[in-house]
């Protein structure tokens, strides 16, 4: 099968690649239907590596993902052939102490697609553990089914937030992660969500939403914002999304007494807190990585037509352009929130 | 001042009575526009009490309000003359234990708007504390400030039920407090809220607001139609609004492992429940009395536009015709959601 | 392998029982050493059912177990030959939706030794997921390893009550569970737990731990006892484990404004509730079922000295002498806890 | 009224000071009987000023109380003359939005004795708010109450916690703080807490009570304690009480993953932090300002036996000797703990 390899830094290759295609008890083997282009594997093409991540041997590419079942396992209950599904990109050990406690997320076992050595989706078909593949409503289509995994991270970020039904949430950075943030807020319970950016493109995206409001940070500082919406009292809740320092800085001046912070961007070293300013407000911080139970409640949040993520998708390519795709997305334009190649016919 | 004053069981007189108008420090005056008509006023006009609260002297009924500020007392910082404001109709002591806790809800100390011996709000003019005052965005209107106190209880509901993003709940009972809490589950993060009811019409009322999907147990049972909607999961959320014993008896039947219960409908007599059900899906149960800490938070979702309650309004009596506005909530009207009485000219 | 079987009700063999003893790769064979016998083995003893749950072929009985590794899978990372364990005696489906959750618990393909069809653990050896064996230290005996799971209901208990450091707790019932919920409410942070029942054996033995208030129901009422010790505030944790209907109908009085109900006991059919009693004081109401991710935490508390079960160890029976100890179990000696039966030398 | 009044930076005096005796209806006379020299207290003494509170005007120093009644409010119910009590120094606004929410600590209206302008209660009789006053029964000591404040911090960390049965806690720094703090945790249902510091005798202070265990970080990384510990697994609950940038740093090697950090200490400028590190554990953080809602459950603790505060008063002054023992305080020798002065005969 031809699959989209990244042979070194920089290669792609759409190439013939050998991958194991045996179904275990448990495993479904799915037909890949379409694939997102996330910004870590875009990343992995232009430098090669992500933190300690290096790619060493050629990897395929992809990890968000959706297609239809074709061979269901002997002891798989829940699917059967011709389903269409969406896939958790990350496989834990299920028996870990951290799978065992329902943060399957955090289990060091894990094996996630298209983080070295593990190889991805972007290939025709693949098997995966059915526990880890979702159906698909009739009303929730393969595009919406593929841009479900960085959904799932502004899932995450909600449901450790804890909104509270009319709480006012303040996001800064209006990045995919950054949207997908507030459209999950808004969808969890906010009754309104002030996303803050410098990068007026995406922040006219996200403005269409009902609810949301909008800061340019060129022209107005975030705080200000939220002040003058909250009464001088503070956001409920605070989603961190832009990894940058000067917001992290900022944020005991965004939250309100007693409200929430939830840390969402990555700062690649440490980086300097108010430590005494959010105790002063007895902030409490919650951290996001990745995401555990999550694709059930997305799923349902799209199917009831609570979540649109449709205008998010700002092209599909098809499967023998993988490449130019990829070059696309490393030119970064300012309008393009999420690149999709279609690799089923 | 004329009152709209319960003078005995089924005795209703619209006529003069004596309020002290004295404006404390922290207290606000304020002119009353509109007061909705509630279930516990009607039971006092038809049945002169509800359990231990007797109707002996003459009490002024009504205690879903809003109006305008008057005056404001000379602590009072929030809030100025001109204002747009409503009430919660609940006073507690502010240095109680359960005040302190943020449980003012279940302070035994509280005082209550038309639950004997305090006096309600259908007067032109009442005062009250600025600290149970609530500012009014212009985009909401009297008459949606006065139906945020029904509102608050569904609000209530939904913030102790804890609902997570994408959250599947059902509803049993779609009376008035059946229909708030709905819509309450809905804003508040749930993707779908399931609302059983053998009343049609007050079921096709509910079910014209999306995300909600209505069930007739004079056919079908709730437990039937949420095993069908999630895949014989269950309800992530079940709030039981009916008080009634057999919805009470079948609450194991309809919730997920884990799930939750919230107990609104209250059952005059202890009814049977089947603990054995509960653990074996180890259930939490909540239970609600009124609201604490809810107004800003509903006037947030009100005011965003993501709750909107207008079509709630069945009818609105002028002030002198008040008396038919309780005799034709008296009838009970299937259709009647909520009836108010506008105060102000 | 010589086992204790129930033939069937009322009827047990020490006898040859022919038991598979394949040890996969994440399995374990473990040497049993000390099993307790609980109230369920009992029941099945002397009724031949619990519930749904009909003995109709025999089954060897027990579930309370610790002993050591004779043999390790090739998966196996965290225990080796030698090491001294306890096991939890259900085993989950890992992957299923309960457990992906961390509630592996409530997951209804849970497979419990001693429940018909399962075998249970009065065998020298048995083969056992690695995952759901825990490691003794070296000062936990083999004794205290057996007595983990009842105390595991109760720390089940503990943990879903959220009991914050200084918390008052009341418990209803001084049986076997209720003793192990009242050590565990004092281990995990209450200041006083009192325990009310009206076998005086068994609270003495339960009086005698540092913390520990007892009432015995004939003089004196539960609710007036926990009104006296705090002030007429309420309990801030009611523990209901006798399953009687008198004290679960009780419990609106015991529960402070804003407190919580943890349901341990099991009333065999619907009991009648004060649901308005509930809400009045607004009452969280947990409900516990075995438990899930407790036993680290059990054997932590009982390796530093924090909670010493030794005292519950009312006799111990050779493993030949299996069938008395059931047949004493079965008298019910008011001052029998716990009795234990030795199946290795 | 003789007070001990701090002129100004570095000069104390112990001399009359007018302080108006009014006693409103909510309100209490007090006694004062024993006061604690706090490190807050001393620093005012030694650089004339915290933060941004400056000590303009002479001020009374002193926060940490125990008395008597005098004479209560006319609407004071639960207090009378002749109680022996402790108070909460910082008096919050009770109907602002924070105290309305259960949060009174974070009220921005709190004022607190000792904080500029606000006068403190090294003096022989102050009024105070009955609901900020708490009985101290019989058996815990003035010393003991005089003591609460302090360690009403190391609860208010403990409830934050929210410490879960059996769960192992890590605390880096054993200042006065970090020893409350520690005490909490262990009372609040931790089987063990392991303290790190280099100031071994403050060390071989907390080293005296059961379950904790010390690490001197001279000689051991308390990550490489807490890891032997836990069989790699990390903390459940790490507290940071020492402000030190190179502990903050390490805290994602500490905590286990889900885990939680709780920061109490207040390192005075931006420190960096490891947010990725914290992120790839999913860690929640939660950061500490005084205490609210505490002292009913910390005198609970104290009375029931679970926590022996008194071997952490180090040294007990006269009145008149209230300037000695200021600079005693001032040392900051190893040994000392808590210095306290008695201002009643």
């Amino acid at each position: 099968m031809k699959a989209l390899v990244l042979e070194e830094r920089g290669k792609l290759s759409l190439r013939d690649f050998p991958v194991s295609m045996q179904v275990g008890p448990n495993d479904v083997r799915i037909g890949i239907h379409t694939v997102g282009v996330c910004g870590s594997d875009v990343h992995y093409f232009t430098h090669g590596k992500i933190g300690p991540f290096v790619v060493d041997e050629p990897m395929i590419l992809g990890h968000e993902a959706s297609g239809y079942i074709l061979e269901a396992g002997s002891a798989v209950t829940h699917l059967k052939a011709g389903d269409r599904v969406c896939m958790e990109p990350g496989i834990p050990d299920p028996t870990s102490r951290a799978s065992k406690l329902g943060i399957y997320n955090v289990d060091p076992a894990v094996r996630f697609w298209a983080t070295p050595p593990i190889q991805g989706c972007l290939i025709p078909e693949v098997v995966h553990p059915a526990a880890y593949s979702y159906k698909l409503p009739e009303n929730v289509s393969f595009a919406e089914g593929a841009i479900i995994e960085p959904f799932a991270i502004g899932m995450q970020s909600a449901v450790r937030a804890r909104i509270q039904p009319g709480d006012i949430a303040a996001v800064s950075g209006s990045g995919t992660i950054g949207i997908m943030v507030a459209l999950a807020a808004l969808a969890g319970g906010c009754a309104k969500v002030i996303v803050a950016d410098m990068a007026q493109p995406k922040l006219d995206i996200i403005a269409a939403y009902e609810g949301i409001e909008v800061v340019n940070i060129a022209d107005t500082k975030l705080a200000s914002a939220v002040a003058q919406a909250t009464d001088n009292w503070g956001a409920d809740v605070v989603f961190e999304c832009s990894g940058a320092a000067s917001a992290i800085l900022d944020l005991p001046q965004i939250v309100c007494p007693g409200g929430t912070i939830v840390l969402v961007g990555m700062p690649v070293d440490p980086v300097p807190v108010d430590i005494v300013g959010l105790q002063a407000r007895e902030a409490r911080v919650e951290t996001v990585f990745r995401y555990a139970n999550i694709y059930d409640r997305a799923i349902n949040l799209i199917a009831s037509g609570k979540v649109d993520l449709k205008p998010l998708i700002s092209a599909t390519f098809a499967f023998e352009d993988s490449i130019a795709a990829f070059e696309r997305a490393a030119e970064q334009r300012p309008s393009d929130i999420k690149l999709q190649i279609q690799v089923a016919k």
